[in-house]
């Protein structure tokens, strides 16, 4: 006899209600329950806090009975070769199967940050590289690329993206985050989690919310914020991947908001993610989030307690083991409503269909985590990231006989181009002899390979002395790592943003020396580069690139690569005064109340290119009314001579509003490809809903008055300011809202 | 016929009540208006921020038939002879009741944080070195003094004290604030207040609210906070100064908080402060608070709008001069709410009553603004508020024959005991040929008479010879000023906490010399220390002591006076991470998820003695209703040689909440005077109120379970832990909580 849960043509809803009935308070527990093999072995190292400290043994042979919700980490934990990685992974789920009643597998979860976290795995541009690319296709292409390796070896679910906007560089997961720019964020995320979720991989948005925003950048620490800021700043990548995106999945963050513990805060997990924003997906605790509420925020005294909050807040899943919801008698209200939503999103994933076999999707012999069309995506997406930020004297691109020093600690090092969320980092690390898995050239090999005639390399550790170089390229920036075992990542904040490793002399050195020095920066931050800026010929800023970025930016150098990225972050001028945000009301800039001078070096959005471009910018109605849209044309010409990317970056600048807004706010943008010559039209779509914030009341409103949009080449460099008056009743703004400026390239 | 309003047997608000009726709206208007005579003057310097730029003159011959709410800095602006100040303020209180029909004149409104800000006047400690003292009943004496000093020249309304908690010392504002924790700020302004008001002076509660906490503590920048972390932390002072001070007027902030401006904010201006604390004074706009909402907030387009909103929130008079309240018609509702709490304090301060004169007090010939009794009362400030913040082996106190080296560019500088809210700092500097105006020993001087004998002074620029002293004295700190023109003050905030213009390099070369070093500290914010922290002989701590501050420093170094000052701020270790506070939940402090350790080098409440004390402490019965009050006694015992002072402090530690609450916050001290071998016993009456907080339903709640209370003689030197637990009912408290723990010494 088929039961309702096992009719595939029936709604996943009304399947998982069904099984859901039948089973017993122990079963639907043990669905919002994990297990972490290996997490205790002696040979895995420490990929989350506490884990070794937390973790406990579960007893499968006790747990197993009653199924189990979700497997964690089966490629991120230890070093596996991927085939035998999906081999065991299946045993695995076979075992599972076999020990509860209903042959239900657990779903299983990995990583995937910056391409599947597995060894042998692609590695892909860091988050803010995908920002600098300002390039949501190919994010998306990217995304779709990563999760179809991660199905091909039987896993189901993503620990990514982070829509985390930044708010101050000093945090260590600022590199794996997009950028400080909610709309930039929002739109580069939910194509990842679109790309990723297309390819049957549940997204995970995290970190729900604030935790970019904490006290000093030091990781975990309270968060200091109010409603307003929360709505306009935090929550709208949040919102358009979970409405645009229709991402599955939530992650809460690790901080307090304002006091609240965000795996204790229902009015952020249930009203607002659920009732208001309609998801329907399922929300897992960030590792030992759970836990955390007794420990670390002290809002109870015991794992029960614990589990209790967090399942009355809506969080569903207890990551990365069963600790706390197997501690104690958790409310049977709350755990049924849970375990609906993790037995709906298995059905979701098919898990629940009589035809579901353990087996990966990708027979052992095929598995290749890194096959040419990543390395291919890899390359593009990480050349389409590398930032030009100055040019002096049109010191690049190089030309092809130069002789060339190259120095700097980095320079023939691979670790320079891996995230802290990458494979060789995240793990690898802990296994000094484990190949590094996928092939990662250095910036010293790409450049030998760029430049195959003319090149020498000097003493990395002694740039006084370039040799007779034409040209020193310093190498400098991060070495990503866990908790304190680098300059970057999680747990690695820096208390400022000066250039790490006093690698500031390396560049005091080079410039000394009288050769035309060019800095190429492959860092997870930004970094405070006013001390150098006028005497440097050239400044590269690449955000740990990937397997394919030492290429990438050797080809910027050679000029093989006509450089596209723009800045997804602002870079400082000096490395104190944090925190900055170009994202602030006038008060917030340069101001006569202050003597400080925060204004960034190269602002959000910065980026130069090897041609130039001309601008042109159709005049539009004067008059728009609240609820009404208009078309801005720009067209952009290649006046130079090699093919090019210009930007084009809409900002919205709203002169007076209810409350203080930042001057400006980037609502769109296009990359536009030209050849010499060419001419293409952006024709960029602009709602006035894209003029909304949050009021004094805590609504979103549109207001009618005076609107300034920027069409500019960065959040500074406006090309031309088109002035509207919004017309028309003020409106308060609902789940209608236009969240998007269409820019399409005619 | 006498009119109502000129009855001085009517209570003040029926007499305004009854003026009011009489007037015209262009009169009611006036009321609420403020001009500033000589702010325009050549020889003005600038004393707020665009005072020349947005100033404008008044035409008095207009506005004046229609009354005048405020005159500006009668006695700031510029230097005047006291006796001369008050024979023009009063020539102009005539020629103001002279002009208008009901007689009236204006209150007159200075600056006194640190002493009347006159020339000529005492200038006393800065409000961080009140927080140091830790003795509210001598800074109400002192302000007592000041307020008497202000009566005896016309003067009726004090812009004093800044409640501002310290939440980024690199604020520029620090050294006008007096501590980072509330209940230190609200028990020492509460008493300023008290003091000042005694005195017939109207105490300005400012800023309202949330300026100390502006992003990377640039002054004016953005405020980020929610409401939980407004109410526990920022309000607090305010509550009581308004609450158990009876403060009459309130000075809304320049910053946003969370978006919306001070001077708009209806729930905090009258809400919040009128509504649920019982307010009833004065609400005074900050110096052009009021222009800012248009020209700086963006809040409004013209200045009739900026207005109509300030009135709208609950601000009643714009400061410095007429500008957005002379523009357009405010909306007469609004006007006459203000005009009429105008009206009733102008009664209450006797303005209305017929025997009003324009006299001043005292005869010119007896005007003294620094009388003998106020230097004693300086004295005695600045002795209590020096904090030794280290002796290793008992290097201090110096023996009388001690050979001392003193070097340092503050050590003869009598500016360096000066806040920037003081005449000198203030004013003065801009009319570089004015004497200071009162005495200001310096620190060499002070020395040199404290030690009349074996003393030498080295090259002050060359610590490393300093000769053959058996100790050098190291002066290093700040230069108080405004907007830029100092290191400290209004507008002088610090990118980092690194001691300024390369004084550290000074105390490396002393210590180099290897010379036991003293390093004497006169600053208005704390500086990191760790780098020289093990390498000093002592660390004295003054912030910004006044015009007998040299002689309290000198004393402390000879021992004449065994200090009893404790640190109302945190002293950092590192320059950079800020901000950091010690009001934080665990996750705020060094843990295992960042690789930061924000730690500080002395901790707040730190401060050492020449002399030892014994501890002991009562038990208390184990459990209290969460309504109940209990006592806890602690016997301290003199244990040493000399007589000196504790500071019995006592913090609140409550292991589980239902919001993340800081690991310990002060909620009672007592300072101990005990002479050698003498016991004194501290009884501190604890109501469960003080362990109340706002909750997540952003009620202040007091609820069951464990406490535990912290006898300490700072917020990490615990000496005794009271274990408690709170039984019975959550409540909810309202105003009649107890916000105070009397502690009395028996």
């Amino acid at each position: 006899m088929v039961h309702p849960w096992q009719d595939t043509t029936l709604p996943a809803p009304e399947r998982a209600a069904d099984l859901l009935d039948r089973m017993t308070a122990q079963e639907k527990l043990a669905q919002l329950c994990s297990v972490w093999p290996g997490s205790d072995a002696q040979e895995s190292g420490e990929v989350a806090p506490l884990q070794h400290e937390v973790a406990e043994r579960v007893d499968l042979d006790e747990l197993l009975p009653h199924g189990l919700g979700q497997v964690t980490r089966p490629f991120g934990t230890a070093p596996v070769e991927p085939a035998d990685g999906a081999a065991r992974l299946a045993a695995l789920q076979e075992r599972i199967r076999a020990a509860n009643r209903f042959d239900l597998p657990a779903v299983a979860h990995e990583e995937c940050l910056t391409g599947f976290t597995a060894w042998q795995a692609a590695v892909f541009p860091t988050p803010l590289a995908w920002g600098a690319s300002f390039d949501p296709e190919l994010v998306g292409r990217t995304a779709e690329a990563i999760g179809a390796s991660m199905r091909s070896v039987g896993v189901h679910q993503g620990l990514a993206p982070v829509l985390d906007v930044v708010r101050d560089p000093r945090w260590g997961r600022t590199e794996e985050s997009i950028g400080e720019d909610p709309y930039l964020v929002a739109t580069i995320g939910t194509a990842y989690v679109q790309g990723l979720q297309s390819a049957g991989i549940v997204a995970t948005l995290k970190h729900f919310a604030g935790y970019s925003a904490s006290r000093g950048a030091r990781n975990h620490a309270p968060v200091s914020i109010g409603p307003r800021e929360l709505a306009d700043v935090i929550l709208p990548p949040f919102e358009m991947a979970v409405r645009d995106g229709g991402a599955r999945s939530v992650m809460p963050a690790y901080n307090d908001l304002d006091g609240l513990p965000a795996h204790a805060h229902h009015a952020l997990l249930t009203q607002l993610l659920r009732e208001d924003w309609g998801f329907t997906g399922t929300v897992v605790s960030d590792y030992f989030g759970v836990s955390f509420l007794e420990s670390a925020h002290g809002v109870t005294d015991s794992r029960a307690g614990a589990a209790a909050l967090a399942l009355a807040a809506g969080v569903d899943i207890e990551f990365p083991a069963v600790r706390c919801f197997g501690a104690g008698t958790p409310p049977q209200d709350a755990v049924d409503r849970a375990a609906l939503r993790v037995l709906t999103q298995k059905c979701e994933l098919g898990l629940l269909d009589p035809d579901w076999t353990a087996a990966p999707p990708t027979p052992p012999a095929d598995v290749d985590l890194d096959p040419p069309h990543m390395r291919l995506l890899a390359r593009e997406l990480a050349e389409e990231s590398v930032v030009l930020l100055a040019n002096a004297a049109g010191a690049l691109p190089l030309a092809p006989g130069t002789r060339i020093a190259v120095v700097g600690p980095l320079a023939d090092d691979p670790a320079a181009m891996l995230g802290c969320y990458t494979f060789p980092r995240h793990v690898g690390v802990e296994h000094p002899r484990l190949p590094m898995g996928v092939a990662v050239p250095t910036l010293l090999q790409a450049l030998r390979a760029e430049f195959p005639e003319a090149m020498f390399v000097a003493d990395p550790a002694d740039p006084a002395d370039p040799g007779d170089a034409d040209v020193c390229v310093v190498v400098a920036g991060d070495r990503s790592g866990l908790f304190g075992r680098g300059t970057s990542g999680e747990g690695c904040d820096a208390a400022d943003l000066e250039l790490p490793d006093g690698q500031g002399e390396l560049i005091d050195r080079a410039i000394a020396s009288g050769t035309p020095t060019i800095l190429v920066l492959l860092t997870g931050r930004p970094y405070a580069l006013g001390r150098w800026a006028d005497r440097l010929a050239g400044v590269v800023q690449a955000f740990f690139p990937g397997e394919e970025g030492g290429g990438a930016v050797a080809g910027v150098l050679s000029g093989r690569v006509n450089p596209s990225g723009r800045l997804p972050v602002s870079v400082p001028r000096e490395p104190t005064g944090q925190p900055w945000t170009y994202l602030a009301p006038p008060l917030g800039h340069r101001g006569e109340a202050s003597n400080l001078d925060p204004t960034p070096l190269f602002p959000f959005g910065h980026g130069l290119s090897y041609t130039t471009f001309a601008w042109d910018v159709s005049d539009v109605p004067a008059e728009l009314p609240t609820d009404g849209e208009t078309t801005v044309r720009v067209t952009v010409t290649n006046t130079g001579e090699r093919h090019g990317t210009e930007v084009v970056q809409l900002y919205l600048h709203d002169p007076v509003a209810r409350v203080a807004l930042p001057v400006a706010r980037l609502v769109g943008y296009a990359r536009v490809p030209l050849s010499p010559g060419e001419s293409a039209e952006v024709h960029a779509t602009f709602h006035a809903d894209l003029a909304s914030y949050t009021g004094p009341e805590g609504h979103r409103i549109v207001e009618p008055g005076a609107l300034e949009l920027r069409v500019a080449a960065s959040s500074t460099a406006v090309r031309h300011r088109v002035r509207l008056t919004l017309t028309g009743p003020e409106r308060i703004v609902g789940h209608e809202r236009r969240l998007r400026c269409e820019m399409r390239v005619k």
